[in-house]
């Protein structure tokens, strides 16, 4: 900036740069770092929420024109990256209380977190819901006036709905399956022996999500996630009645239920068979490398 | 290159190789920062816009026959992408006056390089909306031949148009909550604590916006950018009239003030209930590794 | 966690968080390398197929609707990439018989091993072909209520059936060279001298599949592996008859045949043509990078 | 492998892993770098080729049923990445006679060098034309059977023809500036001082071609490179006569005039207005990293 006749100053106020910054963080600053985390899970969920349910609705509502089923999957890839970015160096970007339920059976998190973690996910998802119906409240109207559709309709916006002729047996086990998958393979991606950066790991569970979506969205969508299913079913119950609940035989606990489940056995498949057999010393063949 | 005859002169050729590029250095290098600053943001913002119109013309022209959606997602991101990897290591790849705004309030860039940043941006957007245009003149010939659209039409090609029922205020909140989104992840991305390499940082911010489309592109397509939107509207008016501008009550100023206003809120954001709420010492919950 | 009053207790417990892993890796962990090699072949096999077919049968099962043909390019490349990052630290994510014969004819693998992994992944892929058909009975049963298609229909779900107007030698041919294709570019993703770090490889080979199934699946898809096409085949056998062995002349052999070939053509192709043509050095004219 | 009774043996024998590719190095190893460098380009352009044709040809003769655009654009972009990696440690991955023109009068490739590169370049493109034709011989007749397609019908699988409302003019301005998009990213991404690794490399320019793909290809397609036009196009002329040449007022000559020139114009644009404004010694603002 020599060529710059205010460089110096300009300089000089770069330096202090942080100032403005640090000034925000001396009286925002969270002291507890339970409350730090429990805010981390807040804000990942409702950004996760208010993502992906736009997502879904700018498929829905422009009835797939300017949006399609590979969208779904890789807009909501791509919202559980950048979630789970903001949140992995404060709370580690569960945003899900199945995940954190897993972490704790894990002795990764504390049992007297647990509730407080759900808690946050929970009213984040709710919060998270919101905003995308008023952003898109004039296509909501405008997709009325144009057609009526049979219940759930619109409220398939925001949360999970089985088709008719797939029953809730088959959707329990699908919600176990599908969260087994998710809460596998993010085992496989945190665990150091596997050698994934930390960098690229929020990317490689947007992936998983994706290759999820691409695989087991077919019975039910794929909540897999309490939170993330019940948040956005409230504020639809709200919108559309209790109907949200009762449908298809009150099919709604399920994605409650069994991600739970699904987790604890997905995670604990993944340090049974894979992770505590890979040596320590990797004194494997050495298949990865040629000559 | 030792079994070469002409293997030593030749290397020696190659030693000197940066001669001819080191000449060029000499004669085109600008001595002053801020003209290298304004030239990269320039250029960046004229690539950004020559590459992401072809897309969303090629889109238009072939009506969705070899292009859909998905490419138009896709493709813009990838045009951020490549534009902000030339031009980060000079000028910080902000190709945005409501990003430089917003680096300005967060005393990264000096308030007195706000309105050449602004200027340079403007006028790299005007002069990448040219070129598309001479490049597809055979098919926007082509495809006024074949029908004629009302209003907007093929001004869409160029800048941004709320569908009928979206109303302003609808679009106003829309450009908020999508450019807020936009800022709250580019810093998401580039503070240091959260560990993304600077070689992957284009490349996120690329999916960012792809993710942006996947999700808030419904109620106007998503400008999140007023050089972006008023660069090619001027050049849409050379061509189609004062219309672009009156359009849906004088649409125009939206894509203007809106974005700025939420790069503002969507970057404190971030710095408030993500960036300053992160512990230094990361002395977390080993929740990313396992065993 | 300072200003949390169970802190200091909870920390301790923290670093005791292996405690449970560790009890599980005094019960579980196999004694033998081989046995731990076998059974992550044979997980990750059931891996990929309980996955892999997920995906074929949510393309065939919703008629496309919520599926499409890049969604199974590209979720079998994500099943892929995820099964070998499982598999690749301990038995280095063959998941494949070819490429396992391959990788003993370049002496990375015993002779003595190869029998064991090829069983382990055959039965691999015949248990993870049992579960997809569980998780989508109701959609089976809801498919077959709408409409009848001739043989293969269903059957189509499972494992690879050519056109009717592809002859049984063009097959055989496709299916050396798109094996041909995928061992030479695992060999180029895994030779050190292409620097391609490790924790990029399983996407690597992802991008790989996601690239022929682009490419090279208009014959008869792409097997690409004697196993992912005999285990569910065989599985298919159970629930649709011997037809799904006798179709099209009993084409059933060329995917257990051809990929062997094609593997150790193209593997060493690659060896021959590009790996040992690289110099160690690394003396080549410096063209990536400028200046 | 301790628990093995055939250990210590294994293990001598995979320490001599090495020992039949070191036979096959002694005897396959060629001693002249130049002559390394083009079975490099030959062997690199020939896969380009192979696995790009291929996609085209899928999109073509399934009439998009099993393709999409998008397959076009994503899977040329991984055909070009996997070839690159193949020969970048070699020749430097140039796989195109325009790229090696412009590295010629950037002082990174000897003058004497360029014509034996082309020449394998143009060699390789025509061996990579003829397998995708006899791999998909059978939906050649199967698709001839069912539909006879104006000229240039099937003869588009393998090269570029423009529409017929497009002009001469506008494909020459077309592929210069494809060509220079093209040659610009690819200077970009290899600029050490843009920070991209070496290992990303091959993977951005699938990247740039891919957003060409879905940005410029509106006109004439995206041929972008001399011997991947021409080569196809003699093999093309033996198959559907001299009208492949004189097709749209000998339009042939274009897309091997043309991206000549729009890669020199475009590398060295990057060179004068990007890379030697870039400071050395980056002391730019500090946009890059927050607090």
């Amino acid at each position: 900036m020599s060529s710059h006749p205010q460089a110096a100053p300009l300089i000089q106020k770069m330096r202090k740069s942080s100032l403005r910054i640090a000034k925000a963080r001396s009286i925002f600053r969270l002291k507890s770092k339970l409350a730090r985390n429990c805010l981390s899970e807040f804000l990942g969920t409702a950004m996760l929420l208010f993502l992906g349910l736009s997502v879904s609705m700018q498929f829905i509502l422009s009835n797939g024109v300017i949006s399609s089923w590979f969208h779904v999957n890789f807009g909501w890839g791509l919202a559980l990256t950048f979630s789970a970015l903001a949140t992995y160096q404060t709370s580690g970007g569960h945003l899900n209380p199945a995940i954190s339920l897993l972490m704790v059976t894990l002795e990764k998190l504390p049992h007297s977190h647990l509730l407080p973690f759900i808690i946050a996910q929970l009213s984040g998802a709710i919060v998270g819901s919101i905003g995308p119906y008023y952003l898109y409240q004039d296509q909501f109207k405008h997709f009325t006036s144009l057609k009526t559709l049979a219940f759930p309709g619109l409220a398939a916006c925001f949360t999970s709905f089985p088709e008719l002729h797939v029953s809730n047996g088959t959707a329990f086990f699908d919600q176990i399956a599908g969260t087994g998958v998710l809460a596998f393979c993010i085992c496989l991606c945190i665990d150091r022996r596997n050698k994934v950066p930390v960098f690229l790991q929020p990317l490689f569970f947007g992936l998983v999500l994706t290759m999820i979506g691409c695989s087991l969205s077919l019975n039910v969508g794929y909540p897999l996630n309490p939170a993330r299913d019940l948040g956005p079913r409230l504020f639809a119950a709200y919108l559309y009645g209790i109907e949200v609940f009762s449908y298809h035989d009150w099919y709604f606990w399920i994605p409650l239920v069994a991600p739970c489940i699904g987790a604890i056995v997905g995670g604990w498949a993944y340090q049974i068979f894979i992770g505590i057999q890979i040596d320590d010393d990797h004194e494997e063949y050495e298949l990865k490398v040629s000559n």
